[in-house]
């Protein structure tokens, strides 16, 4: 088979649209931020990517209905003057090896060329390891005029972060878009790292959204927030439980 | 050397056949029950798959005679009208490496298409990690109109399961063919998964044969059931008796 | 670069040649033996396999000359009618991924073919998991007419051994070959897999010169046999007088 | 994308070249060699390699700009008739698979032959796990006529040393040199291997300059070596503070 088969159901013709990519990844904050701008943006699915490069499996569904794993992109089309035509990258996984992260990159770079791309966003969470209460946007891009250029947005370029570099989709998307001259930015959103983080995205998205000059609601975002902040408040809960019986379970032997 | 050699034996001519997938897995249930439904129907082999995707190995057999190992097409022509052809895949391993099970089942898809295949049935087990008593079958199928289709057989379509997708040839095959446009479906034995499950074989058998309108006898299920379960018998008695010893020992030293 | 290189320092136009084979393996026994064959019968070095399947890695020799990691093929002229030509293939490692296997065996085999090898002499170990007095020499063969020929050499054909099948370079050879129409055998010393083993070496190297009518001395792995059960007695005695010791030392303190 | 994709800025024409590999590996002592005779050389970059075959990442710089993650070559033109010109490889990692290892150093040397290279220095470190005061620099080299030539400059050729070859780049570019007629060494430089390590760097340098006829300072190298003593100088003390407070601590309780 072909390592990588992309599918097209239709071929969009963009105005100089921006690359943006929000796959899995570190408490899945680009997967949720790109996901959520796609649902608020209504934008239109015009291609799915399949490859050998992804886990062997399909996908089941509520209605028991399976699908191969994959890779999708959606469209959406400015209707301001002052906006950008948006391309997303969104998907059910990263490639599972390095050798296929590359080929998967370089797949996606090859199609923004030709469709017209000149700037990429790729969005990801930077586990600090511990709980975030206001979760910082860091920034990194292709060039120092970039990192200018963004600083006023309120996206933070910070000296040395991330010291390990950016790995994956992520990293690779601006990296091998520089070798062909694209440039881009990539959005890291604080997070534990422990968990699914939806107010990383959230803090992620309130910059781009900025950048991008688009409007979107986040309530279902700060549900899915909350949802997770009241499952963690439960199970302290009762782990306090547990702590306290056990005290007094303790004072009745005493 | 090709990475998929298939060397065919003979080029069977079949009428709208379906394929049938039965290969190891969890507590080899897919492979039980595909391997006793070619010994029933006495299927015919027309074709043998060798490939650097399985282990890089020999079957050595009770005569001391070595086979490489591989994956092996069967085929089986319906004698009744209301009856489909049969082509079943069946073999000693999956692939060993997420690429590798890619392309062997693309492989398989091809070929399938070629001969004419417009529906698939895959067969595996569905590990629950403890004993079942009375094995459910589980399913999920490319279209939602092949689950009410099949839900009238007994087949258990149930909401989030399997949560975490299905993994393998049995999930690939469905997803890669659905790409091409061939339906398909997965059952599911439910089993232990820690050990190998003639019951959840024989559960699915019971239902795939409603499906394909097939009579086939289960004794040679029923007798490799029984070993296993007398073999477990004899463990936990082996088990109980040296508890007891062991108590006696301690009585004594008492 | 190319994935496998093979390097001619000559084209030696054989008889109607065998193949043997003695790669590392399980206590070494097939390398042990094959390098001692080759030795004795002061085979010529005609040929050097080069490969990305092998480790990334140079050898450095007692003079501190590096040579890259390789295989190499040695040819025996036969002085005897009743003797056959024979083509080794020895070598630092096997490949180190089951893909690379497949690819260097199937070099091999192709090579063979060219040089119109019909017959295929693997030679391995075979653990049992404990030190072996009188080590068996077990047989394995790509058809039964060959286990029936080879029983009166004393190579043993037992039913069920080994159950696991014939892993690596010794399996594949014969079974690519099967599907190539040659025919062949693996002969497997028994071992206990803890250490190298030359004493499992000479008991194949026993059954095989009587099958490939060669007489050789055994002087080499004799002394090597000697060194190594030297070792180990040292090693029992220090650990002996360290027990001693450890009990005296207890006295003392009783 | 092409595995391996190497950029040129220029295309210099060189006069009988030497190529000096360091790349990253056992305490990092061949990447600081190479790359502190690169700075004080003032050599120039004039190619880039990206490949599939290294990690999947970009590196972010002070200024949160982003590179894809590579390996770099300069050259260095000689000012003197005894000095050779100079092709330095240089970069941030090596091949992360055995295969790319290979596909890598081979891409490496085909561009040295192609730019007339017929000599190789590659520099290491040799971990011997425990702190060195004052490492030797053992070498290895393609033939016993270099042996001879190198050893009157201190390089030490021990017998047995590295018993177990030489793994990776520095190797691999001797062995596939060696195979195309060029010849070289590996000079390495004894290091504990716990920790990156300056020190053995400038042992390896001393040598290399007398080889190459060429004079350099080691200021930088030897500041480096001096914060990592006194790094680990802290790092003792504290313990050993730690310990005292403890053993008064515990004096206390007494």
């Amino acid at each position: 088979m072909e390592p990588i088969i992309i599918k097209y159901s239709m071929h969009p013709d963009l105005d100089n649209p921006v690359l943006l990519e929000g796959l899995p990844g570190v408490g899945n904050v680009g997967k949720l931020a790109a996901d959520h701008l796609v649902d608020e943006l209504k934008a239109t699915k015009f291609a799915t990517i399949y490859s050998r490069f992804l886990p062997p499996q399909v996908i089941v569904d509520d209605d028991s209905v399976v699908r191969l794993v994959d890779n999708s992109l959606y469209f959406w089309r400015s209707s301001k003057p002052w906006q950008h035509d948006i391309i997303f990258l969104v998907g059910d996984f990263q490639g599972i090896t390095p050798e296929g992260q590359y080929e998967l990159a370089m797949a996606v770079i090859e199609l923004a060329e030709e469709m017209g791309v000149n700037r990429i966003y790729t969005l990801g969470g930077y586990g600090i390891g511990k709980i975030v209460q206001e979760p910082r946007v860091l920034g990194a891009a292709t060039d120092i005029s970039i990192v200018e250029e963004l600083s006023e947005y309120g996206l933070e370029f910070s000296r040395g972060d991330p010291g390990s570099g950016i790995v994956g989709a992520s990293g690779l998307l601006l990296g091998l878009g520089k070798t062909r001259g694209i440039n881009g930015t990539c959005l890291m959103g604080e997070t534990s790292g422990y968990f699914v983080d939806p107010a990383a995205a959230k803090a992620v998205l309130q910059i781009l959204t900025k950048i991008l000059k688009v409007d979107i609601e986040y309530q279902k975002l700060v549900d899915k927030a909350t949802q997770i902040e009241d499952f963690h408040a439960s199970i302290l809960k009762d782990l306090e439980q547990s702590v306290e019986k056990g005290s007094k379970d303790l004072n009745y032997i005493g």
